[in-house]
């Protein structure tokens, strides 16, 4: 099989010069006020107009001439003639004279041959005079016009970012349409002919996936103030590929391939961009991303072309690659600053290694202590799951040289997206049903279901501040229990259950194929003990048991694994709970309950969210209640 | 006159709980995934299907028996026979035997008999079979069925904020609408007869002005997450009142009024809200606020009751009670948390004296010391000046029984925004159209245009980066010069000139209607110098010649103003530049050249933007050669 092969990596800040070199700036481009939140100003804005436009009564009162209250006071008033009233949006029909007043609001228009407003606490409003008992100069409560905004004044500068202050000022100059810096078009084009996108019907057995990369890649092109086109998928076909990319090249200020970690697709992108447009560099020297692609697509000269950037296919890896080098470039087209919140600080939990010789941008969550204080520990290990997208929130640059970074060793996060928090609670261990539930009342948790055992194991590093385990693990790992609940487990069979199985000795003796869980999961540890005892009862070896029975080592991640995979037909028994049995619509061979407890790490029992979780527990027997097999101990 | 009193003013956090106590919460919607970045999860979205959905090659290589690989190894290859190949997308059409072995791409379904992958590496393909080279366990690069996202696991739960991420992982599992919580409905209706909505006519005269209220907090309400309906102006009549704040209280989940400064309209409303709605509270005691109305509006019962809450008429006023009171309990409708970048800590770089007995929320401006830290000064002293909104950056809760802040004190800012950024640069100081265009060349500076020596008084207490300084000034300020120009400066006429003026002595000596600029103005002392050179000329005092010119007192606030005020027939001669009548088309009578200096702050030369505004003045000489008059030194 022939493979196109990526020598000669560039460095990372070849990439980043690659695409610094790229034109993606889009036109200025004009917007309604209304809609300008977040724009950012193409060109300066002066004021056409004065604000206010008249002199402008700034109180309720009286407006005068200054200089006939001269002299007076509390015990002096001095009583003009009132000879009318002005209110605010209507134009005065009455002139102030010497010795006279007019009743105005705040707002108003000043009167002909008034200079001033007496406030009306300071007045006494008789028949069809006023007395008043303040002396104002000229000028007293009156707001001049162009006092607040004079015509002709700078207002605002280019590259002013558009909050509800910029709109409110724009408002008062009676802007209604500003010029801004346009949003540059980015097209994505999803190669692979394994994809499909979400919404649409998916043929596994075809091997066909969903297509991740195009809406995680878009939602981050938004974010980074581009605008963004999905082009149709594209398949390995050369001139199908060609076609499509020069479309997107000729409408699209950027166009960004991603989705396919097939080197066929590839390897046509490749060709394309040769034969149609410039290759400025193929492979750069950071993990992930070899197989990155800059180049330009189309004809300069004819104003067609686009700058190109090819991602990787794993999701992590595509939005990583995305973040740390498209991104920049498209705030920078867009004029949008960096956010503040794209990158915080903490100190590495744990030690990890490295040592590939190449920058790493290693996928890492957070959690922070009981202190408040940012941990940060490793997530993916290229692993391409998109679970991973949520299990990580940014990345830490390892640079080329390090062999390892220390636990307790201070890094800076870029997170994946400037909205992104690290969770309040970090849990990790058994997947369950009830768990789940009360997970949704506490406020933006994070649970890794990796089993039991791994849940303990962690817990040891101190790293999560909870482990929840079912069953007995046979581990010893310092923790506070904050509570627990007992729930039924047995052989998940189909409704009617047609091979009429009874129990564990079923598995054993007949010819039944079985689906279990994997070993890290604590209800397969219950069942392991349980076949032990009955080894015991038939006075032979454990070992003996299991392997008589046909798929013990066929194992599944989840809690409903074993039982779909007896409901799509693969197997006849899996294991699993009551409650699952029931939720499915399943017959259900009760074997026994286990107990399921929440270890909370004793570092982190003062932590807000571990003593929610604790108070929860107490509080959430409904949860229990409702669920089939189960008991809140 | 008859006014509305406000009371026995309700303690603030007596408004926060009657917000609090309104029913914002919209329903739940639906909405496509595409679109759904920043909503928030309304429900928990578990994993319908397994991710892949088959077992999958994560490596190119060919797909064997992995007990058909032991022994193999770079000295001992096997010999498998090659029976096929299988491609990502594809359904397979090979079935894999004992000793066979089939191409495999990444991606691909796993062939039925094969358990591992090979990569191809550690491969040597022949005409018809594949040497291997490396023994490989089932399971080796291969991803499970499941093993990824496993059908009925948890993925993401309720209130889960969606950003690339997480969009990524619901593409995934082919989810295409998610569930998210609605956005409350605010409706905004502005009040006061003399508003006028940006882009529409104004008249002036009639006392009318732009609606700065309505588009500020619109852009308020779509920051924390809600949807916003403008309603028309709204009059100060009550059937017409009562009827448009029952149809936004029908169409709404919360109306707000903002925009009259009028007690008519405040009245008005207040007689609507007690007639047809609930009264919870009216007037807070907090600085700005007192005017604040909090209650009900509409039948509960029927369905149709809204919240209502009436903000002041300023608007840094209304745009500070906004963000106090309201954007917290809109947020937290829309699930939306905090924005992280809401509140920023700084000291103050100024005392502030207080002590009015209630909370105060002071709006300040920021800028940066040489060493990056965050420097606080108050800024509105509730003029009620729109301009003001773009010179606070925010907000300062001052405590009443507060009697000052001290200069060096800590306080916490709750921005205007959380997209508002401390200014690169404060400058303050003269207003000059040169500086304008060099301030457009420079990151997000601030410039204050409050003439010379208030600029230099600024620059004295320390807080400004840099004050422009026109002519003489008399004032020594510890500074470092950084730069300046020169600019013509005269007296500006009507394009034809058709009093025929020639110089200052017409001024004097004849009957020409004047208008000058402000006190602080250096341009203005720079005239005062110049008649107090013709006064020894004509060997008499100054204030002799001062009071001979009709309008010497008229002052206007900014560089264009008085030759605006020509322009309009209000004068016969305005103080001004070469510059500005060319840019007018007016004509000149030229008296002068004056210098422009900018002064830097001593303590903040090392600053980035002052030295980047040191090096514009050394190289930016386009700027004063397209400019009349002007010259760079």
């Amino acid at each position: 099989m022939s493979r196109k092969e990526f020598r000669d990596l560039a460095e990372p800040v070849a990439a980043h010069d690659a695409i610094a070199s790229l034109d993606l700036t889009p036109e200025t481009e004009t917007v309604p006020l209304r809609e300008s939140r977040g724009r950012v100003l193409a060109e300066r804005i002066d004021a056409e107009m004065d604000v206010p436009g008249f002199d402008r009564a700034s109180m309720d009162g009286y407006a005068v001439r200054g200089r006939d209250t001269f002299g007076a006071g509390e015990a002096s008033p001095v009583e003009l003639e009132l000879v009318g009233a002005v209110h605010a949006g209507a134009e005065p029909d009455v002139t102030v004279g010497e010795g006279e007043a007019a009743e105005i609001s705040t707002g108003a228009v000043m009167p002909d041959g008034a200079d001033a407003v007496v406030i009306v606490e300071r007045t006494e409003e008789r028949d069809e005079s006023v007395l008043v008992r303040d002396a104002v100069a000229p000028g007293d409560s009156v707001m001049l016009a162009g006092a607040d905004v004079a015509a002709g004044a700078r207002a605002l500068g280019p590259g002013t970012r558009l909050t509800p202050r910029e709109i409110g000022l724009l408002s008062a100059l009676g802007v209604d349409e500003v010029p801004v810096r346009g949003r540059p078009t980015v097209g994505i084009i999803s190669t692979g002919d394994e994809l499909v996108r979400p919404g649409d019907p998916l043929n596994s057995d075809a091997g066909q996936i969903y297509d991740v990369n195009s809406y995680t890649v878009a939602t981050g092109v938004e974010e980074a103030g581009g605008e963004v086109r999905l082009y149709p998928h594209a398949g390995d076909d050369y001139d199908e590929m060609e076609r499509l990319l020069l479309e997107a090249a000729d409408e699209c200020d950027l166009v960004l391939s991603s989705g396919s970690t097939s080197a066929s697709a590839v390897d046509v992108i490749y060709r394309v961009i040769e034969s149609r447009g410039e290759l400025l560099l193929h492979g750069v020297a950071v993990k992930p991303g070899k197989p990155m692609l800059v180049g330009t697509l189309g004809e300069a000269d004819d104003g067609h072309a686009s700058a190109y950037v090819g991602l990787p296919g794993y999701p992590v890896s595509a939005l990583t690659i995305f973040q740390t080098f498209v991104a920049p470039a498209i705030r920078r087209a867009a004029g949008v600053p960096e956010p503040r919140t794209a990158t915080v600080e903490g100190t590495m939990a744990v030690r990890e290694r490295y040592g590939e010789g190449r920058l790493r941008l290693m996928p890492v969550g957070l959690v922070e202590d009981a202190d408040g204080e940012t941990l940060v520990y490793p997530v993916d290990k290229g692993s391409g799951a998109t679970t991973s997208l949520v299990e990580a929130d940014g990345v830490v640059e390892v640079h080329p040289d390090t062999e390892y970074l220390a636990a307790g060793e201070s890094v800076d996060v870029r997170l994946f997206s400037p909205d992104v928090r690290a969770p309040t609670l970090l849990g990790v261990g058994e997947d369950d049903p009830a768990l789940s539930r009360l997970l949704d009342r506490l406020d933006a948790p994070r649970y890794l279901a990796v089993g039991s055992r791994e849940g303990l194991r962690r817990l040891r590093d101190d790293v999560p501040d909870v482990a929840v385990v079912a069953g007995e693990t046979g581990r010893d790992v310092d923790s506070v229990e904050i509570g627990g609940w007992t729930r039924e487990w047995g052989l998940v069979v189909p409704a009617d259950d047609p091979n009429d199985v009874s129990g564990l000795s079923d598995l054993v003796d007949r010819d039944l194929r079985f689906v279990n869980r994997d070993t890290n999961s604590g209800l397969r540890t219950t069942l392991s003990n349980a076949l032990a005892d009955l080894a015991a009862e038939r006075e032979t070896e454990r070992h003996e048991l299991v392997e008589a029975i046909d798929g013990f080592e066929l194992t599944t991640k989840a809690t409903e694994s074993p039982a779909r995979a007896v409901l799509r037909g693969k197997a006849d028994v899996g294991l699993g709970l009551r409650a699952t049995a029931e939720s499915l619509g399943m017959g259900f061979v009760s074997v026994g309950t286990e107990t399921v407890r929440v270890h909370a790490n004793p570092n982190r029992t003062a932590k807000g969210s571990v003593e929610a979780f604790s108070a929860l527990l107490e509080s959430a027997d409904d949860v229990f209640d409702t669920l089939a097999g189960y008991d809140s101990d």
